[in-house]
């Protein structure tokens, strides 16, 4: 069938051409990682492409009251619609996949669907959820708690980054008015389902069951998420005494960043007991001085685990012994075991009946839907270097294609109810 | 002798007044610290201040080739001077006394000189070093390091601060042309004797022979600089494997924070076997992302001891402790013990001879001046907290006062050779 074998190429052209566009923004040439924080220069020149790609489809851009950028094809406030979609934001110098992927696969998946001449029962929803990584705010997943009511309007506004700069202020920087942030019912109803695509951020569908490594198998490269492990986000405060680094005796000193030792090496000492993951992966030194003994030092903690019981376990361990150099110990995010919509992964199990089953140590906005009462459910793309947050993190061209095919065989069953087998040959 | 004590209060008052001046220069209302980094606007707003009070008092205002200023009273280039003075930088939330004490006593014992009718026989001169504490740069006494080639000028124009921007380029942005920048011998030439007054670092004066505090003996409110004890800075890069803090398993981790706790660790447990002082007062975490593992860790460690074999004893125990690690350790600055000039010391305890005689753990321009030829010594005024770097650092204002007499009755001393005592009104 030479007409459909041209849908093929089609399609994965207009994969491949997103990806080159989307390749160089925000890309460090120091480091070759991402730098892609929300509200900033680089956010915008994303926003744009997604704004564009949404017109060059004839999608209905619309913004909810936390900037999440939603493409509609149908009208979503007569039906909820099946949303597809990602993020464009990253951790500092991340990799290119971790929600990009989500995103261009989805685009890709609308320009299938309408190669292959489907044309949906129900609305189709591109979604670009804005500060997914909580970068630059330090709360993951900003836009869509705000939406859902997660996170609240004014602590959203006052949380502030490195620089001082509070998220009402990058707002009215970025030309919005802070005031309208906030929770957004409206378009939380619209979304009837939610299947977002993302890299796997481990080597699970790397190694073949025996433990080597595979490549080439077509059934492992795409998984499907089953939950999402609970955690959260802890701040430490050491406090400490600033004095003169030459000129104070041992005995003198009070100096926060021995306080730091005793945290980072109690979280690692902790998990490995426990079973858990624990992490410090950002610290902030006051004053900072090459000769002053810190007179504060804080330190962010994340720890995650199989069971909401391992990961408090570890949390208050590492918190008892901290509390003992007079550190206090903060929670700043929390997120319970996220079990995806039962019926949802069945039917995602039904489409793609050879999809190993995952669940994951990250958090996603798929999760924050779920906990709101959003059908939601995950697709995961294999990633040959299991490396995730870093330049490293990879999944091959073969791979993305086929995280399109799926996407698209998943989509067509939801919107709908055909069965995607009689679309086999667009995929 | 009313005529004479009128001379008093106008010698105190213009000490007081000028105080007033600097005082909110540069101060962080956060904090209560000061942050007066080299070639910043507010370095250029202390530039303007230095060089209008040598205006106002017709010191020739001359500046050397790393842009230290200096005002003259009389032709150096005739016979060299005796000179005064020290800095009007600080570190990070830095107090109010360490470098600005220097300056304003002794431009308040060229108001005191003036009052008594004293001519100099010699050329007086005040100094301004520019970035003593190396707090945008990373290398402390850059000013007269610079002058006197000890730091080679290349190496200064490429020295980076926090934001990437090197000193060449904060030259650039200052108006200056960095090609200018460098070793100068006729500046060093212009210095016959160095004395600098600063804020003691430790609490040795207010604590009286017993070990109560006694803050009201005038005898030490002035100590004499013997000596500086040996000391460096170096840097130490620990090695990592971005990843993400959710996914990647305990054992799969390369987590540079783990190498940074053992860095802070040894270097305390080394100090304190070897009776030196070490410090670990700031970190760059790479990526810095709460949900990222770090990729790089780099420490900065200041070492420092009464011989230059417990500092190197040191180093080389934490830098082997961080070998093991796969960290590389680098010297960034390292100066030998400084022992002042035996004649000029000689001279200050002949003039002040109830003033206590005290070593001391911190570097200073007159340390660097003293290893390159340049006859010299310090005064300390004492300090009720003992506290440094930080905003609790204090003098009070009796014995900033007393520091004027002291720094007065020993300029007179240097420049003309007459008995202070017959100055003892306008002390």
């Amino acid at each position: 069938m030479p007409a459909l074998r041209g849908v093929v190429i089609e399609v994965t052209t207009s994969f491949d051409r997103m990806w080159a566009d989307l390749e160089p923004v925000g890309r460090d040439p120091r480091t070759g990682g991402y730098r892609r924080y929300a509200w900033t220069r680089t956010d915008h020149d994303l926003r744009e492409w997604f704004a564009a790609e949404c017109l060059a489809r004839g999608l209905d851009l619309v913004e909810d009251r936390a900037g999440n950028q939603w493409g509609w094809w149908g009208d979503p406030d007569t039906t909820p619609g099946v949303v597809i979609g990602s993020h464009l934001d990253s951790v500092p110098d991340g990799g290119a996949f971790d929600g990009p992927l989500g995103v261009v696969t989805a685009f890709a998946t609308v320009d299938a669907l309408r190669a292959g001449g489907v044309e949906p029962d129900v609305p189709l929803g591109v979604v670009n959820f804005v500060d997914e990584e909580g970068a630059r705010f330090g709360i993951a997943c900003a836009g869509s708690r705000i939406i859902t009511g997660a996170l609240e309007a004014d602590r959203a506004r006052s949380l502030t980054d490195a620089d001082g700069v509070s998220m009402a202020q990058a707002w009215e920087r970025a030309g919005r008015d802070p005031v309208t942030l906030g929770r957004d019912d409206e378009a939380v109803r619209r979304v009837g389902r939610f299947v977002e695509l993302h890299v796997e951020q481990g080597k699970a569908l790397a190694l073949a069951p025996d433990g080597g490594e595979d490549l080439a198998d077509p059934a492992r490269a795409v998984a499907i998420g089953t939950d999402i492990w609970p955690h959260g986000r802890w701040r430490i405060d050491i406090p400490g005494e600033a004095n003169h680094a030459g000129t104070t005796r041992i005995p003198d000193r009070r100096d926060a960043m021995i306080g730091l030792a005793t945290v980072i090496q109690s979280a690692r000492s902790y998990a490995v007991a426990l079973g858990s993951v624990a992490t410090v992966g950002k610290v902030d030194v006051i004053p900072g001085g090459v000769n002053a003994i810190p007179s504060h030092v804080t330190a962010w903690l994340d720890a995650r685990g199989r069971t909401e019981h391992v990961v408090h376990a570890t949390v208050d361990a590492v918190s008892s012994e901290a509390s003992r150099l007079g550190a206090t110990t903060t929670s700043e995010s929390w997120t319970p075991t996220t079990t995806f919509d039962a019926d949802l992964v069945g039917t995602l199990r039904a489409v793609l009946p050879d999809a190993p089953l995952l669940g994951t140590g990250a958090g996603h906005d798929a999760g924050i839907l779920a906990t709101h009462g959003v059908p939601s459910a995950m697709l995961f793309v294999r990633n040959p270097t299991g490396v995730s947050h870093s330049p490293a993190e990879l999944a091959r061209v073969d791979d993305c294609h086929h995280g399109v095919t799926a996407l698209t065989a998943v989509v067509t069953e939801l919107c709908t109810g055909k069965d995607p087998e009689s679309m086999s040959d667009v995929r």
